[in-house]
């Protein structure tokens, strides 16, 4: 073979070197959700893709029909990353690496031209579920929470609840592997069974 | 120059020839949406791939807070297309092109354990926006409107709707360009000038 023969044979070795090391990285690693990082001290920071994200469903949780204090302050928004969400569509299952965010808004109305009801207000914080069996190991179902509130002003990290908090609710409550598919009808029309 | 050279000028030539004529037929035209089809009648097709797309706020019309029968009822999810989502942030415009989803689930609850409220039941219906200067240069705003009933049966496609059906209703009341923005917090967020 000529020189520039060799040079072709030896960068696509290269090539296909590169492409099988980072398939075995990505393959031992949980996959990560776009926008969705880690401090070095273990805190997640602010995700900051989510609204790109695939949205599952909402429900309102009104101030007014809860004591005037709702525990999910009032609207809720629920989104799961877009690659988590192509799995369960084939699976019907949470990968390890899920993340699934909820977003709140307060109630801005309760009367427009399409009728009486609840109508969104402005966001209040944002709520983030992550399952990861290598970093929440400890955790039942692997699964860890996170708060960010927006007020005064934006909560730019946030550590882990403890299980307590929030994963026992989920545990005993949820419908499937701590998530309330059972609320939120893009999952439940996702599932594999279902279609 | 070889012959092998004169024929990679030629076909660098025609690549450079293919990409402009699409760049010009594409800017001639509104952009499509993904999962946004008509027939060779101009009725749209059902809508494929919204769920998919950026979701910009819900609303609750409970049938019980509106005489028993909702005008839409219950649940609304609405979903903007990608690129015209990316256009609006950037502008703060509705671009000719614009595909609006709101997409109706009934309530299936009215309590759970993060509180009183109202839960997503089932998909009944599926009301589509088309924002196009060229098919709906006769609509006011160029905006046309389609329903889709998913009981007894999915319709699989919709003519538009007589103006005075919901267009007139949302270039009366709708905060901008016949979008109710006004409801929705992403779109409001995500205005220029609101970042």
């Amino acid at each position: 073979m000529s020189q520039t023969a060799w040079k072709r044979v030896i960068l696509c070795c290269l090539v296909l070197i590169s492409t099988i090391a980072l398939s075995i990285v990505m393959a031992a690693a949980p996959a990560t959700a776009p926008g969705i990082e880690f401090t070095a001290e273990g805190k997640l920071k602010l995700p900051t893709d989510y609204r790109h994200w695939i949205y599952v469903g909402g429900s309102v949780t009104p101030n007014e029909l809860n004591r005037g204090a709702a525990l999910f302050p009032e609207f809720h928004s629920v989104y799961i990353d877009p690659e988590s969400f192509a799995q369960y569509e084939k699976t019907g299952k949470y990968r390890d690496g899920t993340v699934m965010v909820k977003e709140l808004a307060s109630v801005g109305g309760k009367e427009e031209t399409s009728g009486k009801g609840y109508f969104m207000g402005d966001f209040n914080s944002l709520e983030v579920a992550i399952k990861d069996s290598n970093r929440f190991k400890n955790e039942p179902g692997s699964w860890a929470y996170f708060n960010f509130e927006y007020k005064p002003t934006v909560e730019k990290e946030a550590a882990p609840h403890a299980a307590v908090a929030c994963n026992k609710c989920h545990q005993d409550n949820a419908e499937e592997d701590f998530v309330f598919s059972q609320d939120y009808p893009v999952l439940r029309a996702s599932k594999p069974q279902s279609k």
